[in-house]
C-alpha cells in the first residue's frame, strides 16, 4: 500500500473510508474524512483505490523584496508542520518557501528568512535551548529583520518566551507563536495565529511576545506580554492568558488590524543587546500542607529556588528552618504564589515575616514560572546577593506591576 | 497608656488621631478613624484623652430553641476574629454566643453548637489535623446538625475542604468559610461571608463546599464544591474560583437566598460515614524546564506524587527513567497539568504515550491539589495498585467532570 491510498479500515463494529498514510510496528495510520488520523491494526485494512499519484507541483514561491523582512525562527512546534493535503501526514516544514506555500497570504504581508536552531517537543526544551535561540533571535534583529517570528510547542512556551524576555532587549516584536490544534484538525489555529503573529511583529512594539487565539472563535488573536503570560489549558485555542495585565495588542483577523495597549513597548532605535548566560541549578517548589522537611533537603544543589506559597506567600512554619539553612548554603530562594493572581506580601502575616527573616526574597506579583526564569538569568549575571536581591524585585521586563490592577 | 486611649501619632510630617492598641517592643499599634491598625514607635504617640472605661456589658445571647441547629467548627482563621469596637483590637472567639454578638443576624438564622478542635494559621494545617476536623464534623453531624460551618484560613482551605469531601460522605452541607480581610478592615468580608455560609448550611446541599465573596461587591457568595475549588488571587475577596465547573450554588446578599445549580449533590436521608485514613506521605512536583532527574531522587521516601506537567500532561523525556523507577519501587506517579484547567491526555504526544507506559497514571481533569489530597485519602484506603489507579481515575466527589465543561 502507497501513502494516499484509499482504504477501508474496521476497527470497530463500523467501516470507515479513509487515507493511508503510514504503517510504523504493524499499525497503520488512517487520515479519516473528518480530519483526525487514527492508529488501526495493519490487518484491519484493505486497499480500495489508488490514490491520486499525478499530484500536481507546487507553485514555485517568489518572496515580493519590497515588503518587509520578516524573520521566521523553528524550534518545532504544531504551529511550524504543513499538511500533505494528498496523504493528511502532518510533516514538518523548513524554509520560507514550505510556510508562504502553505498560508499562501503570508506571501502579501512581508519577505521572509527562515532558520530552525534545533528542533523538539516544547516539554523537552532545555535551558541551553533559550541560549541558541536567543542568539539567533539576537542575529536576525541585527540582521535588519523588521521582527521575528518564534514558532514553539505551546507546552513551554510561555518559559521560553519569558527567557528570551530576559536574555535580549530589542527594538523590534519577538514573537511567539503556538498552534494547540495541528494542521490536520478542521478546527486547528495554526493559519490564523501564524498570519496574526507576522501582524504583529509588523506593528509598533518592541518587546518579546506571544501570540495566541483570544477567544474560541477564530476572530481575535491577542499579543501577550511573554513575562505575564500563561497557558491555562491544556486544549482550548484561547489557553494562552495575560495574568494581572491586559495583553499588550491583539489584531482581529481576517483583516489583521493591530491595536496596541497604551502600556505596549514601542519600537526603538537602538540596537538588539544579549545577555544569554543562565544559572540552570534552579528548581521550582510547590508548597502544599503536609510537605515534609527531608523534601527540601533534596534541594541542596540548587543556586536559585522558587517556591509558590499559599495565599500572599506562606510556608508552613516546620520548613523554615531548612529554607534557612540552604539560604546560609548561598541559595537564592524567592517567594511567589500558588493563587497566581495578586501580589506576595510576607509581612501581614508572622509565617510571612520569618520566612523574611530567614532571608527568603518576596516575589512581588511575579507568575512563578517567570520567577523561575528570571532567576536563571539573575543567577547567570551576577553572584552578589545584594544585587540578586535588587535585580529580583526590580521590573526588568514588565514581569512586576508596581500599580495593582484590580480585577486583573 | 491603656488600651482605648485616644492618642496623638505622628510617624511621618502628619499627625493622626488614634486609638491605643498595645506596645509591644518598643513599638505602638494604633488604629485609625479609617479603621486600619498601624504600628508606630512608642515614642512617636502622644496621650491626649483616656478611652471610655465604662463600657456596656455585652448583652446576654439568649438562642432560639425553634430555629434549625447549626454547628460551628472553628480552626482559626480570619473569618472566626472579633472586633473589641473599643480599641480595635482583633480577638479569636471560641464560642457561639461570641460569634453570634458579633454577627447578631445570625441569631434569627439558627440556633448554634460550636467546637474548636484546633487553632492554627491555615498555612500550618497538617494532614493529621484534616483527620481530627473529620472527626470533629462527623460527630456534629451524627448530632442532628442541620449543617456544618468550618471557619478555616483562606491559605489552605480548599486543600482541607477537598481532604474532608474524600473523608466524609455527609446528608448535610459542610460549608467552609473564610475571609480575605480581617474584621478590623472597612472591606472586611467576614460578616457577609458567615452570613452567607449558614444560609448554604440550612439549603438543600449534601456536600462539602468553600462559601466566599463571588465578585468585588457585597452582593452574592459562591458557593464552590470543594474538589473543584482554588484560591485564585492573593488578596481579593472574590479570590476563590470553581474550576472546570460553575459554583454548585449562590447566596445573595443581604436577603440571603439561595439558588443551587441543578449538579448540586441535595440532601439525603442516609447517615454520614467517615473514612479518615490518609498517608501522608505524597507530594506535589510541579515539572519546569530544566528540571534535573536528580531532583526527583529526592522523593524516594513518597509513596504517591502528583506531578503537575505541562499542556496535556508532560515532563521532558530525560525525566521519564526516574519517575519509571520510583514506580517501580511501588511510588504511585499521577499526572495533572499545570494550566490548571482541562483535562490531561498521554496519549496524544510521545512523551504523554512514554510516561503512560512507566505506569503514570493520567489524572484526567483533577485539579492539581486535589489530586494530591485525593492521593493521601486513597493511599490510606488500599495499597493494591489496580485498585489505587482505578480510584485515582473514578469521579468519586466531584473532582473529575467525565463531561468537557466547554469554556469553564
Amino acid at each position: 500500500m502507497k501513502a494516499g491510498d484509499r482504504v477501508l479500515c474496521s476497527p470497530g463494529r463500523e467501516e470507515t473510508e479513509g487515507i493511508f498514510i503510514a504503517e510504523r510496528e504493524g499499525m497503520a495510520v488512517v487520515k479519516l474524512k473528518s480530519g483526525y488520523n487514527i492508529g488501526v491494526t495493519a490487518s484491519d485494512i484493505q486497499f480500495i483505490g489508488a490514490g491520486d499519484q499525478n499530484r500536481v507541483s507546487p507553485p514555485d514561491v517568489i518572496q515580493n523584496p519590497n515588503l518587509p523582512l520578516f524573520s521566521i525562527i523553528s524550534t518545532g512546534g504544531t504551529i511550524a508542520s504543513r499538511v500533505d493535503y494528498r496523504t493528511g501526514a502532518v510533516t514538518s516544514q523548513s524554509n520560507a518557501e514550505e510556510i508562504i506555500r502553505a498560508i499562501p497570504r503570508l506571501g502579501a504581508l512581508g519577505q521572509y528568512r527562515t532558520r530552525q536552531p534545533f528542533t523538539t517537543l516544547s516539554e523537552n526544551i532545555q535551558p541551553s535551548m533559550w541560549m541558541d535561540l536567543a542568539r539567533a533571535v539576537y542575529e536576525e534583529i541585527t540582521n535588519g529583520a523588521r521582527g521575528v517570528i518564534v514558532t514553539h510547542g505551546t507546552d513551554t512556551m510561555a518559559y521560553s518566551a519569558s527567557a528570551l524576555s530576559f536574555m535580549l532587549t530589542t527594538p523590534v516584536p519577538v514573537i511567539f507563536v503556538g498552534s494547540q490544534r495541528s494542521a490536520d484538525r478542521p478546527s486547528s489555529d495554526n493559519i490564523m495565529n501564524m498570519l496574526c503573529s507576522v501582524a504583529a511583529a509588523g506593528a509598533d512594539l518592541g518587546e518579546v511576545a506571544v501570540c495566541m487565539h483570544a477567544t474560541a472563535n477564530d476572530d481575535i488573536c491577542a499579543i501577550h506580554r511573554a513575562t505575564r503570560v500563561r497557558k491555562m489549558h491544556t486544549s482550548r485555542r484561547d489557553a494562552f492568558q495575560s495574568i494581572g495585565i491586559p495583553p499588550i495588542a491583539t489584531v482581529t483577523y481576517p483583516n489583521l488590524l493591530v491595536s496596541t495597549d497604551r502600556d505596549a513597548i514601542r519600537r526603538a532605535s537602538n540596537e538588539a543587546s544579549l545577555a544569554d548566560r543562565l544559572e540552570e541549578r534552579c528548581s521550582l517548589i510547590s508548597f502544599h500542607p503536609g510537605m515534609s522537611p527531608a523534601i527540601l533537603e533534596g534541594y541542596r544543589s540548587c543556586r536559585g529556588i522558587i517556591i509558590t506559597g499559599t495565599g500572599l506567600g506562606h510556608t508552613s512554619t516546620e520548613l523554615i528552618g531548612i529554607i534557612r539553612e540552604l539560604i546560609e548554603d548561598g541559595t537564592t530562594v524567592v517567594m511567589t504564589t500558588q493563587c497566581l493572581r495578586g501580589r506576595v506580601c510576607d509581612r501581614v502575616y508572622d509565617t510571612g515575616r520569618d520566612l523574611m527573616a530567614a532571608g527568603v526574597i518576596e516575589g512581588e506579583d511575579m507568575l512563578p514560572e517567570t520567577a523561575l526564569v528570571k532567576l536563571m538569568w539573575v543567577l547567570g549575571q551576577t553572584d552578589e546577593p545584594d544585587e540578586i536581591k535588587r535585580m529580583m524585585q526590580a521590573n526588568l521586563k514588565g514581569e512586576i506591576n508596581r500599580r495593582s490592577a484590580h480585577g486583573l
